[in-house]
């Protein structure tokens, strides 16, 4: 397992697939994207792909599973959404029910896997540009926000957007807006700049998840749409079952971040 | 109907809604963006939302509408598909069967409508860069070809890229990509620069859609995604019934082109 670090993506997926590797996926295959995985079936993941079509910043897809084929064939044609992540959580009505290490025992003809895309990908671009990412330098989790902006419905599916913030200094506001514009498949340019009650947050040190960052002189708030937005809207619909990944055991697919950048 | 031109586009679908224009929509309600239609039954829309999803240069998602319900509501929320476009066409099993002025005769619950982005949108936007676009000057159709380059298959749906061409002076070939690359949503960059043979067109000069137009000393041709792709894949498949707009019978969107530019 020294060599992890090393390994190609198909090769750290065999390891997660014969569980000998059921960590956190931070670090590992550097310049590959990685994703949040949502499973759901056919009969509700219809009304949920018009949702991600129609709120493409909170929810970029990435791939689609077909119903009952676990293979997400765009970014990883080898790959089985079954037996590759690390870790899984199972929801049963909205609830959390049980983490589990594969889903074999759960997998459903209808089922169909939605991988969307994760800030893992953005942040390294924004690093690549010279500008340092706060909750990185400080090693905590990215804080995450609720907000006043409505996701646009579709079916079942509504709620607000969460999105998550990285202080930027002034400077590199606009350097930062243009890399990550680069991106729309793992949530494009920011939604909001400088001004948190403008999109309905009451306090920046205390964040609806992650942990508060430090925001220095100089510096402002840039707020990004964020992945946790489709989980938790899926979770208030409240389906019979949903399966999505455990937080941070991201799948680990096949193809570069440049790939995915537009320009 | 001489004021048609300074319409908006609620205006113009009013007019088309109750019969009174019937025509073409190129030129109508400029800045604003229209879009290619295509109606499936649910069973096969989700198949094809998987098609579009992985094919996102030639199958460029604006909008898509609930089962059973015809309200674009993210581009025109107080617009039908039923009856707002111009002319439509009844495709069964692959095979054109009617051409009808609205399909209230043949709505069904189970149908999905997907409006998708057209070359109108980014060739406004090459033209304000200072590209012209030879097939505008020479009143024509664009020139489209089908390629060797294969879509990713989703269920039933498969088939070749088709892509249409437009002639660059090689001063303006980077801004060509850098212009198109604003506009994801109706097509993005291009998918071939120079060298027509290298993705499967044998002769420039004899497309297999639309009219040849000049290439000059100096020009090289530019080969972007077309919108002809998605409903050439959906009557491969031959659906026991697909319903589109009639060519150049487009739906016209409340939004402006501006608005589907990611910076």
């Amino acid at each position: 397992m020294e060599n992890l670090k090393t390994m190609n993506p198909r090769e750290v997926r065999q390891l997660i697939r014969k569980g000998d590797f059921t960590g956190p996926t931070s670090g590992l295959c550097p310049g590959y994207v990685q994703a949040n995985l949502v499973i759901l079936p056919k009969e509700i993941a219809f009304d949920f792909m018009i949702f991600a079509n129609r709120n493409p910043k909170p929810c970029p897809v990435i791939d689609i599973t077909e119903p009952g084929k676990p293979v997400p064939s765009l970014v990883a044609p080898d790959a089985s959404i079954i037996t590759d992540l690390p870790k899984y959580r199972i929801y049963l009505r909205g609830e959390l029910s049980e983490e589990v290490l594969n889903i074999g025992d759960y997998w459903r003809e209808d089922f169909v896997g939605f991988l969307l895309g994760c800030s893992f990908t953005f942040e390294s671009a924004l690093i690549r540009a010279g500008i340092p990412i706060r909750h990185i330098e400080e090693n905590k989790n990215v804080p995450m926000y609720i907000t006043n902006i409505k996701c646009k419905n579709a079916g079942i599916f509504e709620g607000p957007m969460v999105v998550s913030m990285r202080p930027v200094h002034y400077d590199l506001v606009v350097k930062a807006v243009q890399v990550t514009s680069r991106f729309p498949s793992v949530h494009g340019a920011p939604v909001h700049i400088g001004n948190p009650k403008a999109i309905g947050i009451k306090d920046i040190d205390r964040p609806d998840f992650g942990d508060p960052v430090t925001i220095k002189d100089g510096e402002v708030p840039v707020f990004w749409a964020c992945g946790v937005t489709p989980q938790a809207v899926a979770m208030r619909a409240k389906p019979d079952i949903m399966i999505t990944h455990s937080p941070g055991h991201m799948f680990i697919s096949d193809i570069s971040e440049e790939e995915l950048s537009i320009f």
